[in-house]
């Protein structure tokens, strides 16, 4: 079998903040082989809160970016970005785009026994209503009951993952679910799986929390498997680069990103993200030595 | 005595977000024969938890905008910028900028009996320190405990007012005031005032609680009159015009503004906000009938 030529080009992966580094630290596990660019929109945190036409700008503007840098891939970690941008993303961009929300459905629709779905997200992502057309196209019989959590991202940001205030949100937020029977929950934001445990510990054991990012990746593995991307035993070692681009430094926001992934940045530098408009940039150059699956 | 001419040009008021329509509804109280241009970031906000030089920067340009727009004065309504910037924007702008951080204090300072000063806000107001400096310029006696709240706007956002969430968030975040037995208490966000009943019950009736934004008004007011520039009695009837702009206009915008200002726009359209950037805008017209107080 003739081994097809590796692409070195590096994986984009862009969120609204520092959530998207859920997925920036499953795609390093699993896809150890990959260099990847990250950008965290963190001038303009939060999305979820926006409209569908300034989260439609601010994606085309960060793919574009990510283009420039010469990505072979771009993965949507923001769940109201992919929500309600990614069919035009798909349109302008030359190079595969994932989003989170379809890798999240199919799992819950493959999982679900009793066909009763929970899903969870910002303003932004529950009223695009793409989860509801989504699954009730695929899968017309299933129950969908959705609801916007807005406190759950700034309690996360507070570190409060499980306190007596944390607790009671979740009760006021997802009681609802326990009355509507559902068997299945779709962590529908990148924060959210910071809440597991508080989530799991009310709604009960037999709910199944589905995190799409950790879906997302399993998915772009395989592919990138089944096309000779990732690296093979006996391939010569390589070099992996991981580059960390964001909007805005805030003050906390190696503690923020803290919580996410554990990196050490390199360095600090600013940089034109584009000819429009001035962005400070962080950038953190990470050289991991290689190492086979 | 020679009556000054009128000047007709608005004054202009600035926030991350809609939060700084509570300084619109002071404005429109105290000064009704004056006209309005808001602008309000909101597809940027919150300005809170961003940094220094994100928050310095976004001011700047909105200040450009105001003064495209013949603005006579400029109110900096949001406490983050007041805190952050003010001095900057001062420089470059040729009319009189008002912020309101120096309001809240010179009030809190008058206030006081036990020299006990408590300060509330958000990261970004709270890490500036421009309370504590300058609180202990004018008075070093004064003992001042500080506390950033990042968990208060999102629950105001929610309508959270006053439920039972919201009163264990206040009893977290305010108990180490009720140590510091602060007798006067600067609510240093132009959210917080609507949390103004469930802090007063927490505190209890002995600390007296500081809206900024309406003592800036207040003192606003005292300068436009003494220097003839609101309209007197017996003067020709005036139209007024209020103008609201924002960066993004999300779905619950009319309902999120409800909760601070009471007013019906009269047209929505789109502009472009300055050379380098396009922005959504909604604007409002609304004739007042002139009344003198």
């Amino acid at each position: 079998m003739i081994k097809k030529k590796r692409d070195p080009r590096p994986i984009g992966v862009f969120d609204s903040g520092v959530g998207g580094l859920t997925v920036v630290k499953e795609l390093m596990n699993e896809l150890p082989h990959q260099s990847i660019i990250y950008f965290g929109d963190t001038a303009r945190v939060p999305y979820g809160s926006k409209s569908k036409e300034a989260i439609k700008r601010f994606s085309l503007e960060i793919t574009h970016f990510l283009l420039r840098n010469d990505v072979k891939a771009i993965i949507v970690a923001c769940n109201s970005a992919s929500a309600v941008a990614l069919e035009e993303l798909k349109i302008v961009s030359p190079v595969p785009v994932y989003g989170v929300i379809d890798a999240g459905i199919n799992v819950a629709l493959r999982e679900t026994r009793n066909k009763k779905i929970g899903v969870i997200g910002t303003k932004a992502t529950i009223r695009s209503e793409s989860h509801k057309i989504n699954i009730k196209s695929k899968e017309p019989s299933v129950e969908i009951s959705t609801k916007a959590c807005p406190l759950f991202v700034p309690l996360i940001e507070e570190g409060m993952f499980d306190n007596h205030i944390t607790r009671e949100v979740v009760k006021d937020y997802l009681t609802e679910f326990k009355t509507a029977k559902i068997d299945t929950m779709i962590l529908g934001c990148t924060h959210y799986p910071l809440l597991n445990r508080v989530i799991r510990e009310f709604l009960g054991p037999s709910v199944m929390l589905i995190d799409p990012a950790k879906e997302l990746v399993k998915k772009i593995k395989l592919e990138f498997e089944s096309y000779g991307k990732e690296k093979k035993l006996n391939d010569e070692p390589i070099e992996v680069k991981y580059e960390f681009f964001v909007s805005d430094v805030p003050d906390d926001f190696l503690k923020a990103s803290g919580s996410f992934i554990h990196l050490e940045p390199t360095s600090v530098k600013k940089i034109f993200l584009d000819e429009l408009e001035y962005k400070q940039v962080l950038q953190a150059e990470i050289k991991v030595s290689p190492q086979v699956n």
